[in-house]
């Protein structure tokens, strides 16, 4: 395990990922929340998603929870946005990095937004070219990357193709988004692999869910191939719309935890994080499946 | 990983582990739940705990349910036994694999069973002998191996020395127990190295609880490590005694789930698994931890 990265930059994707996926909460109440984030430590959060609130109601209030969050320095704040409207609406806002989503399964991608994976890497190519030309970045987050929920097995020469694709049209950056926790050790590896194989200097970011339970292995799999960018999601908030009752995103606190533990720093204070899960669990009125909000972080002992 | 094992041999404890630390269930759920798992294909199954039923209650019924299940060729059937009364209890019943087990936490002992580790290896010296003497074997299992709920850290020197003084006792076998869920990769790593190089030739079994979501990350490293015996409990049966709400055992389908898609074979039938588990939660009425019971194997997809 010498090889390990000494330190690894944590995405936190709970105020957009995660609450897209809970009942609708208050404005206020997410901008606590990210306020409370931002002092944790952590140095980066996808904080709204710019989507029509017909659509999303849970993002209905993107614009004034962007302007409302307290920044801070070394802190990076990102949005979503699932077209070119919701680039210029992001843009306008004074986002500066912002993130677009494309499924590769066509069958997710259609149920998605309509249209074929082909036609959204279409749009992905102007947004990206949207964004840089007004001075922001832009990451191109693959999702379905290690199997459909609709399809089954997605082959990794089709994940590594669109990622390329949006490479090749611009992207900063690519995520690979495990939609309904499919994603094993083996594959992990496989598809890693070869996307470095076909875009060696891209910056790769990983988003692992733990529907079956295997969030933190595959984020141990990552990190013996030198991948040093996560998503997680505070309590683990957010669930999974293809499966009712099971989780969705990896907790941070659980990721913060694991690694820190052998000697990868985050700069995220557990304690703190965990505290942001407690209210994370208060906000959503339900039990989020972290289990070190649970359980405490191991160096919490009993008197005897 | 292409030196991981190429198959594991999975020991199924719910029906002991598990059902020890759930409330009190019936004879005959029991023995149904042991027969049903014997159908899986696992070869391992820690069957009944033979302690006073006035100390647990859970296990009073250990010689009922021992007489009473359906044994199956190729299954090996195990019980836990305390103390060296349990150990005579054990063999008159005709068990022919016995485990004990020993705190490497002093304090953690003493709260179990009111005496120094010492002086418990010093009894297990005398149940190793007794079970050798009967043609019987004897599994030494090595609890809080990787942290104390009560003093924190234990010392991997002090877990080896424990855990040496029973193999040249005569153990069998040694098993590390993660009892309240505190070990990450690099103790795991570090402690299976410490033991390997004290003991190089003493097989060796792996206990893991997924308190704090590190279960499978530690089985992953185990792997890579060459550890191919690893305890696991259906459904994920058996909370935390230290931590209201939290989980204990790895669950066997979120085990073999995961291995299994690694290309590591485990004899087991996955759906079988799955099913044994919904029964499970039946027999114990509530709602158990795994997330592969809740969310399906990577493989069942929806209608699009």
């Amino acid at each position: 395990m010498s090889d390990l990265p000494a330190a690894i930059s944590v995405r936190e994707v709970g105020p957009r990922d995660g609450l897209q996926n809970e009942e609708p909460v208050p404005t206020e109440a997410k901008i606590e929340l990210i306020d409370r984030l931002s002092a944790t430590g952590v140095r980066r959060i996808e904080a709204v998603s710019f989507v029509r609130p017909e659509a999303i109601p849970q993002m209905g209030d993107a614009d004034q929870v962007w302007r409302g969050i307290s920044r801070v320095d070394g802190v990076r704040y990102s949005a979503l946005v699932p077209n070119k409207r919701g680039g210029s609406r992001a843009l306008d806002a004074g986002v500066t990095e912002i993130e677009v989503v494309v499924s590769a399964s066509d069958t997710h991608n259609r149920k998605n937004v309509n249209r074929s994976t082909a036609q959204s890497l279409d749009e992905i190519a102007e947004i990206v070219s949207q964004a840089h030309q007004r001075g922001a970045t832009c990451q191109v987050i693959v999702s379905t990357a290690w199997g459909c929920p609709y399809e089954g097995d997605v082959p990794e020469a089709r994940v590594v193709s669109v990622a390329a694709r949006a490479v090749g049209d611009g992207a900063d950056s690519v995520s690979f988004g495990d939609t309904t926790g499919m994603a094993t050790p083996g594959r992990v590896r496989r598809l890693v692999g070869e996307f470095r194989s076909a875009c060696a200097e891209t910056p790769l970011n990983l988003h692992f869910h733990n529907t079956r339970g295997t969030g933190l292995a595959n984020v141990l799999t990552a990190l013996e191939l030198g991948v040093a960018d996560f998503d997680a999601s505070v309590g683990g908030l957010g669930g999974c719309p293809y499966a009712p009752g099971a989780t969705g995103n990896i907790a941070t606190e659980e990721l913060v935890h694991m690694v820190e533990d052998m000697g990868i720093a985050t700069g995220i204070d557990l304690e703190a994080m965990i505290d942001a899960a407690a209210d994370a669990e208060q906000i959503v009125g339900r039990t989020l499946p972290s289990q070190v909000l649970r359980a405490g972080p191991r160096t919490r002992t009993i008197p005897a």
